[in-house]
């Protein structure tokens, strides 16, 4: 008989592991169960879409429900799991038991619904399903003036998206500045001047105290604690939370972030029972501190060897250290693992090396400034955290600083790099070995 | 006394060694001794002004004379070092003796100059100095046709020039495929294809055997072994031979490649008598063989090496990977080290993989491929050799995989990369990790 492995999820996490699972084995019988209307489609390029930089939503399909028939992937679509039975190997669906001989959780995420009055009023956005983006858009082009609640990724995303849309556009952060769990202020500041360039309200250090309806209950603004802002709309862009309530009553154990434990396979606690994405917790690679909510890339990375496994097949998954970038108002941003604010903060010696170099030769036309911190290990000078901020080339700098940080790079390893010089794609000096080489200077 | 140091020739390598000097010993007398105009300028930046990417010539000017005179660096324009007493310690310039504690050769290269009837001819371009590329760009404004002679990096260079500038150009290479020296012919088949797109034609597999003249001793044509070619301007793109004129008759040792010998301080085989840039050899981190005729970049580090040196400093250079990548056609091409072409005629036994990627999410616009082939030794899976062709990002992924074959990474440890996923700046899969998974995949 056939193994049969059920999938709770569609995200880049589920649908991971179910390609993964029929790949290994393609005699399995893969089900994928998801609560919406779409399995194939990205997410992550809804805020472009309401920005205008991507001109329709229907590009974000990756494919059509028959390839993933065609491959063998069973998606039940709009089919929520109500229950898990680990010990009977079951999953109830609509009042039926659904027999597994592996199951994969790939519950994903919830955003963490503000606590303050107003909380049910119309115009609230939660970011998320791609049907419901479709008629947000919509409602867009009648906004004249929005609140984006917290400056995380999407939040930064959203602010920029929407400033390009021309709608008066407020950030709404209790943090000091954008991205403040992950990022440095020096990084920050280019974004935020731009932001205000594109005619964006900044307005950090200021906690939300209630969304003000009008008399349709729709908002109409929002109280905070450095005074009231009207808007037609808020976007909430608060932190991810693991959507864990079905895996954690069916008895998996949970984190410290609130993620499922799992080991290097993405087993979880319970037998013949993985889970990968964003409802999962994960050890990071300097600190071995858990860390959950990552990308999508780090969600289908993992999806892919929950799949591999749960397969029959073995795959195992490696520390993160997330490399991390993004376009942020007129801006590239990222960087890898600790930024200087996190390692101070957590007590984490470092040295560091700082330099604004440039992205071309300095004569090529739309040459960039390209800024770069470094953060190492006393001593070894082992590299373990980058931060950047530039005109490009941010994406493949923070993926490379990864693998350093991964594999024991130094900062004289970095002082001491061959770079490619030539003029319309790089500078004569390579801004990563000039932070490196101003971090050895001061030693 | 202060110590003086000497420095032959004002190209990055020298520039870079009369600067490190200083810096190192701000004291010492530091004398640059070139035979052109100019010192403080990009030669690498005189094809983009030919090709009309860079509007003019006087921003390829890095700062003016008075700047070097501020920083206590006396450049001696258009002055020739006559001979050099090494024993005396003793440059010999316009008859006088000029004596030195340290001695710095950067005497860089020459082009090969083709062997043929006609070499005398006028219309024929050796493209080097800013001076004379000036008078060569208002030549260029009536050329109807040119011909390139041969297809190294300079020779990609210049038929993307002149093919953008709307001249009709022709590529004349006595190899296979372009750059065959460095990639391999799947890498350069785009590149070769989008100059066809651009109006070139390319003679590849075709010798020079004459240079043709009019009866007023002007290039009319050029002909070949594959027939005759009209053209009113021959540009030269030979290999760089390295100038060692005066070291060696000085006394200096050369090495296989016709480069001076150097140790890793970039001391020459004589005592206080330094070398650095074109007319060197250093040798190759993977295989160990001398190589000669690298980038601005290698000049400049290995100048800023030996200005070190000869300060009384300390520093060493590291054998080179050679991460290189430019744009030529519509394209970006690099990569490092080893291509599987010179892999194979070297005998040096290797793994592959292959994968044709993308730069930002599928639907993002100008989203561009990006294909990476990794070469990688049996058993170990260390990275031994890169090659990329795309449309962004190439530069960036050169210098990490330079970075990669030197300090060992592995086939595993990149199939294992983290990476960044956001639409506008990286894909979902970075496609160094698609390379190396379908290298695994084959083992």
């Amino acid at each position: 008989m056939p193994r049969r492995i059920v999938v709770i999820g569609g995200g880049a996490a589920g649908i991971g592991a179910a390609g993964a699972a029929k790949g290994t084995d393609p005699s399995a019988e893969v089900v994928v169960f998801t609560e919406y209307q779409d399995a194939a489609y990205s997410p992550c390029g809804i805020p472009y879409v309401h920005g205008k930089e991507i001109p329709d939503f229907e590009r974000l399909f990756l494919g059509s429900k028959q390839q993933y028939a065609d491959q063998g992937i069973d998606i039940r679509y709009e089919t929520r799991v109500d229950s898990c039975d680990l010990s009977a190997k079951t999953v109830s669906v609509g009042g039926k038991q659904v027999p597994f001989d592996a199951l994969v959780i790939a519950s994903g995420w919830n955003y963490g619904k503000p606590d303050v009055p107003g909380n049910e009023l119309t115009g609230i956005y939660y970011m998320k399903n791609i049907r419901e983006a479709m008629e947000w858009d919509k409602v867009l082009d009648s906004v004249r003036s929005a609140v984006v609640l917290e400056a995380g990724p999407l939040g930064l995303e959203m602010v920029t998206a929407l400033a390009h849309r021309g709608i008066e556009t407020h950030l709404v952060d209790p943090t000091p500045w954008a991205l403040s769990m992950a990022t440095d202020p020096d990084i920050a500041k280019p974004v935020e001047d731009s932001w205000v360039e594109m005619g964006a309200h900044l307005h950090f250090n200021t906690k939300l105290e209630a969304i003000l309806g009008d008399d349709k209950g729709a908002v109409r603004g929002v109280r905070t604690s450095d005074g009231e802002i009207a808007c037609q709309l808020l976007v909430v862009a608060t932190h991810k939370i693991p959507n864990i309530e079905l895996g954690q009553t069916a008895g998996l154990k949970v984190g410290t972030t609130g993620g499922f434990i799992v080991d290097e396979t993405m087993q979880s606690s319970a037998k013949d029972v993985w889970a990968a994405g964003d409802c999962i917790e994960v050890p990071h690679g300097v600190s071995n501190v858990p860390v959950q909510g990552l990308s999508g890339s780090h969600a289908y990375s993992q999806g892919k060897v929950a799949g591999v496994n749960a397969a029959g097949g073995k795959r195992a998954y490696q520390p993160v250290y997330v490399p991390w970038g993004m376009v942020a108002g007129k801006w590239m941003i990222g960087g890898v693992s600790f930024s200087e604010t996190l390692a101070t903060a957590l007590g984490i010696p470092f040295v560091m090396g700082v330099a604004q170099g440039i992205s071309r030769a300095r004569y090529y036309p739309d040459m960039k400034p390209v800024k770069v911190k470094l953060l190492a290990e006393p001593g070894t000078l082992r590299l373990i955290g980058a931060q950047m901020v530039g005109g490009e080339g941010i994406k493949e700098r923070a993926d490379f600083l990864a693998m350093a940080v991964r594999t024991g790079i130094t900062l004289r390893d970095l002082a001491t790099m061959e770079n490619v010089y030539s003029p319309p794609i790089g500078a004569l000096n390579e801004p990563i070995a000039l932070a490196a080489q101003n971090a050895l200077s001061k030693l």
